[in-house]
């Protein structure tokens, strides 16, 4: 219930009526203030202002504040907070045409309202419950290199996810965080290129953190879960952001130092798509088979039951049982 | 010298004073006068006022109501002019992040004061004389079939250039537009991508259309040319960018409708770098062969002494004679 005050009251900065709050929630407003007596002992600033209403100032799990105390410095140069945005993609797109934007800037949000995944595919972004952050990079690598750095945020947020949450993460070809065969999380990374150089990249990561099963819409519901869902533990998201910019900036150093193999190689070790018979959809086509390997490259290495092997760099993959 | 004056005035929305010019040209205000009179007859328009000096209202060429109207339709949605600008490339690349920006939409700008060639290199850019644009595609293709719209964009302007100026223009990979075997001209294609998709495509096109060789820096000038230089001739730019864009649409046409085929086959025909023994660098590495072939991709292949045949998609390439 104090997540659905939360909802209301998140991702914008303006005030919310004590009448709105409790006609939306059906509770009466001396219910409505005694919800927000106990928010704010969980340490969440919330400005109540007669005849006006409720105003959330600070969420108590979010601090841009703490994250830049941890990771700042060579790597990470900064991190932008805002309320809401449309998309942190989008948002962080538009800011890295600016020559003062540095590699290494973070965009977090606490919620987004055209939050996308791949294919222009909706991703729920309700406020102040989950992680919707994109990460700035102008890396010195080659266009075709791009799906490296999915497969980097991939094995950062899975490595990051196991350790705060104690939960078997795995990561299922080519860009979802998936918890008991369900989603929990996604990498979209958008590239802006010429043939000869990536002149920056956006690695957008939205992870399912505190939201509940009823804040999913019913036709992905079945499909998606979350951290709370699965461990029934509230996670703050400072510090799982924390730990997945530190294993970022690790894991991007071992590629810079090491090449691609060890990454490529922790990737199949988090992976629950290898060695599986699988079908993949890409645009009109559909193919099936078994994932035997992903390449120097990134792309997936399907072996159809011809024996011919299919090299695929998107799709849309579904494990057969 | 008239050039020299549009060269000062132009690209600016403000006056420049009759004393500039004239110690700039090294002529008197008398003869300054006298210029600007015969510039008027040949369709500038230019604003003198006392005290202030001289305004270039408008360039008798470069008109984008004449570009409209015989372009626009179901392909071409607008043309957006700019007298200054960074770099064409860069003001389609922030306006397309704009919803309201339609796939079709062409930027024209009069100069550039960054105008950039490939890996960064500076395109040399005065007011007045050169063709400087940005087209902006929402292309359904494959990230990997970005390389065909640089592919498009050559053989669209190859052939509008060698049926408007009479030259042989001919096409040096990867994105050179060349004759006598100097540049006249180059394409830069860029693209916003995620692994699945291409949501925006910038495919810019510099032409040196009136420059005179003493326009070009030094270390420039012996591999750079113009169709001016070439022809002799001074050519309005809306008749050659209509050129453009009309070749440009039935080239993109051709591609929807028969595939990828008919368009490389164009391209090998206006080639220059094919059956030819190249050097190419890309990064720290440099190979020599023989240019055998571009593929379904457009991608280079080169046959080395050793008979291996090598892949590659973009370097800088120079013909060994």
């Amino acid at each position: 219930m104090p997540q659905r005050i939360i909802r209301l009251l998140g991702g914008k900065d303006e005030f919310v009526s004590g009448e709105k709050i409790s006609s939306e929630l059906g509770i009466t407003r001396t219910a409505v203030w005694k919800k927000i007596k106990l928010l704010r002992k969980d340490g969440f600033i919330i400005k109540a202002v007669p005849s006006r209403g409720y105003k959330l100032i600070k969420t108590p799990d979010l601090s841009t504040d703490d994250i830049l105390a941890h990771v700042k410095g060579v790597f990470w140069k900064d991190v932008v907070f805002y309320h809401t945005v449309d998309s942190t993609n989008e948002t962080a797109s538009a800011l890295s045409l600016r020559s003062d934007i540095q590699s290494g800037t973070v965009i977090v949000a606490d919620a987004q309202t055209k939050g996308r995944g791949r294919l222009g595919r909706t991703w729920v972004s309700p406020p102040g419950m989950n992680i919707y952050m994109s990460i700035i990079l102008r890396p010195e690598i080659r266009p075709g290199d791009a799906t490296l750095l999915t497969v980097l945020a991939a094995v950062a947020c899975a490595n990051a996810l196991r350790e705060q949450s104690g939960l078997h993460v795995s990561l299922k070809w080519p860009n979802d965080l998936v918890v008991s065969d369900k989603k929990t999380g996604g990498i979209l990374t958008e590239v802006r290129s010429d043939p000869d150089r990536i002149h920056v990249a956006i690695i957008g990561i939205g992870i399912n953190v505190n939201c509940e099963s009823r804040d999913f819409p019913d036709d992905i519901r079945p499909i998606a879960t979350s951290l709370k869902v699965e461990t029934g533990k509230y996670q703050a998201r400072s510090g799982l952001i924390i730990r997945i910019l530190e294993e970022f900036e690790a894991w991007y150093k071992a590629l810079e130092g090491r090449g691609r193999r060890p990454l490529l190689e922790e990737w199949k070790r988090l992976s629950s798509t290898l060695n599986r018979n699988v079908k993949v959809t890409m645009g009109k086509e559909t193919i099936s088979g078994l994932a035997e390997d992903i390449d120097e490259e990134g792309m997936l290495i399907v072996r159809l039951s011809s024996g011919t092997r299919k090299r695929i760099s998107a799709g849309d993959l579904t494990i057969l049982r």
